[in-house]
């Protein structure tokens, strides 16, 4: 007889550049989880909403809303890649696929591009890794790089230091086709009427001014991305080592503050937008607790056209989220998301 | 280079008697949403519960019950409405039409009824408004007027004082049709024995002895519904202005006691009923913050026939909602709801 | 006119041995409800996560996991038996039939087995009963046998006591047979690669490192499960009573740290589980309160054949959930739940 404590998820020893992760679980998206998770975010886009008009644009069905998509292929890869990390340093180069729709199947795999020990802090380093989901017909609907700090087991282990390429994983956004032979003027009226890609210039900066503070739900919702880091759910481990675990709190997913962004951002700047087309760069500047009210901003730093679609535009944009912390003198802006995103939105002069 | 906060939602003086809102998103009823907000409320009726109950009595499916098709409509016009509103006064003729089925997308369209400005208070006016929500094939599941106390967004703004009146909106209850091939009693087992129509006697209050409290979750419920209203949500902007934000605490959604206040009425006085038909008036007399435990009542007002169904009866009701405040001497029992309630309820000679 | 405030449930001296409850409601599984309870519980089977996993191994669909099936049919019993309950003693000779599936309708009926009345408490005693849950088919998907303590209405009331002996409820646990012509092995990175039965020796102690807090999301889960027990949900009915009520708290219902520890051992011994076969016994040591962790171990009792099925082995399992108080010198490692479980789990030979 003995007593095991098995440990899940992998340290900063057991990675070797080039391993490939094939995740356990994968996740078919039920009309639970695409209920509770799209509506949670505010998303606005009546193609996540509205079933009669994501039909009417030639979809399958409803459309899961980016931030969705994100957090269900993400939450795979955490027992492989990042239950026993620090932090998520940054998402790298995330590219969207085909569409996902309520019913389909996800599964996601990880290829080990780059390790490196930590020179100043003997129990850690850094995880780079190349995630792709792909749903029940093989087709890839996200890819990511990102880069995280690990814990190693033992400080004393060797750590396989190195690097390898990327993949190149073939993406094509399939969006369908602009039809003459359909009204979507009709339809125009369940959009907002001045978040054509005509409506946005270099440079302008929208303030979202609504906001959504963020519960203890955020229990739930991680756990039913089946996302098994530990920071977001044990209270009890957390509380007994507050030098560890940021003064004892649970840490929310960044997941939940990533979808709530863009959802906050939808209804001035996404919710004509036909996809989420890929994010350069993104990372989370500040943790956020249950309490802490999410606010969201918009820089517009590019509008141009997309080939071989008039009707759409893509918008480069930078997307930023914040809280306010009280001080004694007031309140401060605290940024808690950079993400550098690109948006297929429709022109005016095709939809409205 | 612009800053841009774009405000959503009119204000008093954006109001015309005559406009007409058609609303943005629709919504189309998963089973996520189906399933949180039916259970939450304590529904006891198996039409809401059992698809083989449902479909034995001939609806294509479990029907959504009266307050999740209320609520639905209702949050689809709240940017359009009562974003920038103080207070939602009151509901009057609120008439229910063809049952609404998991699947199926609602959308909805508000007349602006009448404008006027307050004479006491220069930055508050009501408007009186008419809401309509529609399924996918065009028919009405919910008709009804609000009056709604909006803000102004500049005090010396012109308002458009005015009233028109109200569009005749056809609503046609269609339930299944009494078939005595139907085999009601081998499933009557599955509703109460005592909640038919020959139990219930004019004058009779009944002091429902379920209660529930509603806690954090209320920001999740009013978001699943797309209810866009900043005091539901926004911690930091009310915490920061407590004076006006009732102390500081986020006020729940009137959909969400509405929606327990029917569902805790429902073991005693609804859980044989076929459809609620008709809200004549209704108001919440009280605000409900998470903690709050939500009690109810039902006076019988009158029992009556409904034309062409013999199997049927009609209760004319006064469902009210409660909640125990703590005081030095004790509690004080403070009404948070009042509505006047019509529900069609099977009679004991054809169904047990 | 009169005031009427209706009893639910049954009191000690409503029940008779021989007495048969058909349960009212009924419940069928829709997405929303499989979504939440089955991701809340940190569930790792893929069966009950994937769609393509599940239809690989010739199930229906995704196969509500243990818990689920167990949380709803026992729910639907609540009013009838334990709506007025001190306390849940124990659970005997519970066995699963079919897989229930996302769709299904489970309804229940209860055989009152045995009564008792306590010789040192005047106003309780014990009510054994034996339930069954079935399909929209008629199939036994649950059978179990309780013992509730109960609330007398009148101390002076007589109690029928007495025991009958339990039916036979014959109850086939139909999985999918194994079939060679299948690719298992292709499936495999989906679990665990050392949960087989080959890896579990007798006399194991297996600490599931795990955990998660329960937060007032039980307030929901209990809601959604239509379990209608006062003492889960009635914040003000046990704020007024805290002598009767465990401190003026909320307790958490039973079935959601039983849902809780059978998911978080899911990931160290049932990923690889086609089935829970039978719980012999089981019980709630300690109640659960909203902020409390709830951790989980599992003691392989013994490995044995399931006759019929080389594929499968049964592993003869305890259970156990624990909390940890704080006390003045440190923290109590206080078990909270034991069951002794019997899970059918795939052989590497044919799987992997």
């Amino acid at each position: 007889m003995s007593v095991i404590r098995k440990q899940h998820g992998h340290f900063l020893e057991d990675f070797q550049p080039g391993d490939v992760y094939r995740h356990k679980g994968g996740k078919t998206v039920t009309e639970g989880l695409f209920a509770i998770f799209t509506d949670f975010s505010m998303t606005a886009n009546p193609l996540s909403k509205n079933a009669r008009y994501a039909s009417a644009y030639g979809f399958e069905g409803m459309v899961c809303p980016p931030g969705l998509v994100m957090v269900t292929v993400f939450s795979q890869s955490v027992e492989d890649v990042s239950e026993n990390a620090r932090a998520n340093l940054e998402y790298v180069d995330m590219r969207f696929g085909v569409p996902v729709y309520i019913g389909d199947t996800l599964e996601a795999e990880t290829l080990v591009l780059g390790v490196k020990a930590s020179t100043r802090t003997p129990d850690l380093g850094v995880v780079h890794v190349q995630t792709t989901g792909r749903n029940q017909h093989g087709e890839v609907v996200l890819t990511f790089q990102r880069k995280v700090q690990v814990w190693k087991k033992s400080p004393t282990a060797c750590v396989a230091e190195g690097e390898v390429a990327p993949r190149d994983i073939p993406v094509s956004l399939e969006l369908p086709r602009y039809d003459r032979a359909r009204d979507y003027r009709a339809l125009a009226h369940l959009s907002s009427p001045d978040t054509y890609v005509e409506d946005f210039h270099t440079g302008d900066v929208l303030e979202h001014t609504r906001a959504r503070v963020v519960t203890t739900e955020h229990v739930m919702l991680t756990g039913i991305l089946d996302n098994t880091s530990q920071v977001h759910c044990n209270q009890w481990m957390v509380s007994e080592a507050p030098d560890k675990f940021v003064g004892g709190q649970l840490i929310v997913f960044g997941g939940i503050p990533f979808s709530l962004c863009l959802g906050i951002s939808s209804a001035d700047v996404a919710d004509n937008a036909l996809a989420d087309v890929r994010y350069a760069t993104g990372r989370h500047t500040a943790p956020i607790f249950a309490g802490d009210t999410v606010f969201a901003s918009t820089e517009i730093r590019g509008v141009r056209e997309l080939p071989g679609r008039p009707d759409l535009g893509v918008l480069d944009t930078i997307l930023r989220g914040h809280k306010f912390v009280k001080k004694a003198d007031g309140a401060e802006r605290v940024e808690i998301f950079y993400l550098e995103r690109e948006v297929a939105v429709k022109r005016r002069s095709h939809y409205a």
